[in-house]
């Protein structure tokens, strides 16, 4: 096992390197990764092909294969990420607050990255990509564990961004792979120098992260996003939500797990949803009132809370918008709840009182997603309240600094009475972070 | 012991009807407190007498004593802090991104309340009051637990925040008094009911809470702060920033503990310093070359990682700005550091390159403060990178959901082409924000 203390050193030293370089530097480090990246593209297809190999005869399932898969396809769009990153402003450096104390005394809010990110991957080996390129560009170093069954591919991965971090005048420790359990246990440990974990994957595994570690933890534990159609929603349109946010993509943490319909417009639209639904596959599990109006299997009080990730939906009907805010609040996850309606007020109300990340009105949860928001990418998905929620591209990965900038100012001249306080906004910018253009 | 579980429960309730009130709602909340404390100020002194009495019998030190008591200039302080908070803009509810994704599909980001929060404090009563009322203003739910040798005091005072939040017509259980450690442990377990733990207190003590929850911990670890005298500094200023933040007030987490001085400036200084610092009773302890200039004790490595909160502090000679940058880096604990200097870009680099939640020039550590800072008062102050980072005020107590407004599109018309984003900027408010002024 390699040592994760030293390895954390070096992020860190990487990470002072970056944190003062030039959005022109970071972004000359992302093209030469896209370069890199094409030029050995024959002995990433290769390794992959090791790996891909040794998934089939350990007979992964077919859609674990596909995401494993590293094929041209997947490196034109690893290298049109790159370049799109590229495209976006300097995340770093924004002055978001200044304000004078008091004469001669200004305090400046900076923009800066967070440090050192550590983040544990699913089987995608263009993950590794995307999640390395959003660290540089936002100026933090990471190191990074992916799937056990995309080793050989993550490994020349690797090894390409790292050639590029040292050809642009990076420490390549900026970027660093972790290969095996034992080096996330003890990656768990360095809470001195790493400051803050991503784990991307089950909810236990999420939970297990936060049990084991002192470092902060974004992730989203859970993604049971529901839908509740209102009495007065537009018939139509309730069935083409519901039908996208179900089945459009099951095995996504923003597809919908339950179905909130009110007993006004249920026995409209129920026999219709059943129909479509069933016809792309899809096992219905109701309460007492949804089977008294359509035959379909009972659904359980653990069904309300459970997550399938599969062709399996779970009705409630329910007799007012309050009652489905409240099963929402109750049983969801904080992901992402929808209300399908043509009511202003309903929709503000349910957007308004529901207690998630993302709350829609008439369109469909697949949406809740970095790329489909602006946001280029996301390093993932956030359920919690704190830092970042929702999706979390490059401002995620982001805090600030308080830099203030005094000629002496003492406290004990305030308490005496000498110096006074103004708090006079200034709409300035920090008038030190030139400095970055300089270097790097 | 009280049924945290329950108390956790009603706390979310209490949240949900608070983040859709208004904010003359909620400062009318803070006005009813303010009458409250007045109206039973003698009842309030009087179970201060108590506490008071039994810390004296049971030989508690004068400084804690005098943070313990609570009397006229205390409740005037308090009273004075909730009309100047009633003042501060509504921190909820501002869009702060507005996107248009494609045509009739329009996603907002809009600051909303955390959720429930737990906050430990230390002895203080005033800060009770502090904490809850920045809660309220805020649309969070708080459960506070406050050092023991209060708890009459704290009774008290939670017994009138709670009649004024009932007559102001929120729920009463928006501001929950815990009184046991029993009750801290339980509190620590329920990650599915409270969004953020707040532990004032010791270094240890935020560590164990770290150790035993899987909510998110805010809080500060240490209080390491250095000075940095750089060679071309102004020797007046530099004794004047020396002597105030190391002696203005030696025991809180803003008073420095180390001193690095640049050997170009050491021999010149450093007997100057010796003078004035052992004047005020500080204890000194150098390195050797500090011993070879003034005679001092001999400072250890451990040392350099050691918080004092008293009267002693460690010297070190530097030879460069990138030695003091590295040692700060490498021994602080990223709470506020400071240098002196005369030139811009020695000051440029060191506010760039340090890594902390503040980076000072030529002005006293003492300065790292939510008031000091303009934002009315603090909850804490955070030394982590996630979140809120410095002192905490309002801003730090908010988070904020995506809203998504459609009219019925889904993830399929996407992936077959007949909808395409255009990621246009929108600079608008959240249309379904107003609902907010018509509750509560």
């Amino acid at each position: 096992m390699t040592d994760l203390h030293e390895m954390s050193l070096a992020a860190r030293e990487a990470f002072y390197t970056l944190s003062v370089s030039s959005d022109e530097a970071r972004n000359q480090a992302l093209l030469m990764m896209a370069d890199s990246l094409s030029s050995r593209a024959d002995a990433i297809f290769e390794q992959n092909a090791l790996d891909l190999r040794d998934a089939e005869a350990a007979s992964l399932a077919a859609p674990l294969l596909s995401r494993l898969k590293f094929d041209q396809v997947k490196l034109d769009q690893v290298i049109q990420g790159l370049k799109s990153l590229c495209a976006l402003p300097d995340p770093l450096g924004k002055t978001t607050l200044s304000t004078e104390l008091m004469p001669g005394l200004n305090l400046y809010r900076v923009v800066c990255p967070i440090g050192v990110v550590g983040v544990i991957f699913e089987s995608r080996p263009d993950a590794l990509v995307q999640i390395a390129s959003l660290c540089i560009k936002s100026g933090n170093a990471v190191l990074l564990k992916g799937g056990s069954e995309a080793l050989r591919t993550n490994r020349i991965l690797a090894e390409c961004i790292q050639d590029a971090l040292r050809r642009a005048g990076f420490p390549c420790t900026a970027v660093q792979l972790l290969t095996s359990r034992e080096e996330v246990s003890a990656m768990l440990k360095e809470d001195e120098l790493i400051d803050l974990i991503i784990p991307r994957g089950s909810n236990a595994f999420v939970r297990y992260i936060m049990d084991n570690s002192r470092i902060p933890v974004l992730g989203h534990a859970d993604g049971l996003c529901h839908v509740y159609i209102h009495q007065d929603a537009d018939p139509d349109m309730a069935v083409r939500v519901v039908v996208d946010s179900k089945t459009q993509n099951v095995s996504v943490c923003n597809a919908m797990e339950t179905l909130l319909i009110h007993e006004g417009i249920a026995s409209l639209l129920l026999p219709r949803l059943k129909e479509k639904l069933e016809a792309a596959g899809v096992r219905l599990l109701g309460d007492e009132k949804v089977q008294a109006l359509i035959s379909c299997e009972p659904a359980s009080e653990a069904d309300w809370s459970t997550e399938y990730l599969d062709y399996i939906l779970s009705i409630r009907v329910v007799s007012s918008l309050e009652e489905a805010i409240a099963h929402i609040n109750r049983y969801g996850s904080h992901h992402t709840d929808c209300i399908v309606t043509e009511d202003e007020a309903a929709a503000a109300s349910f957007l308004n009182h529901v207690d998630s990340a993302g709350v829609y009105w008439n369109v469909s949860t697949r949406f809740a997603d970095g790329f489909v928001y602006g946001f280029g990418a996301e390093v993932g998905i956030a359920t919690g309240k704190i830092h970042a929620r929702g999706p979390m591209g490059l401002e995620g990965l982001t805090t600030y600094k308080y830099k203030l900038i005094g000629s002496g100012q003492t406290m004990s001249d305030v308490k005496r009475g000498l110096l006074h306080y103004t708090h006079r906004p200034l709409n300035a910018s920090d008038p030190t972070s030139g400095e970055r253009k300089q270097e790097a």
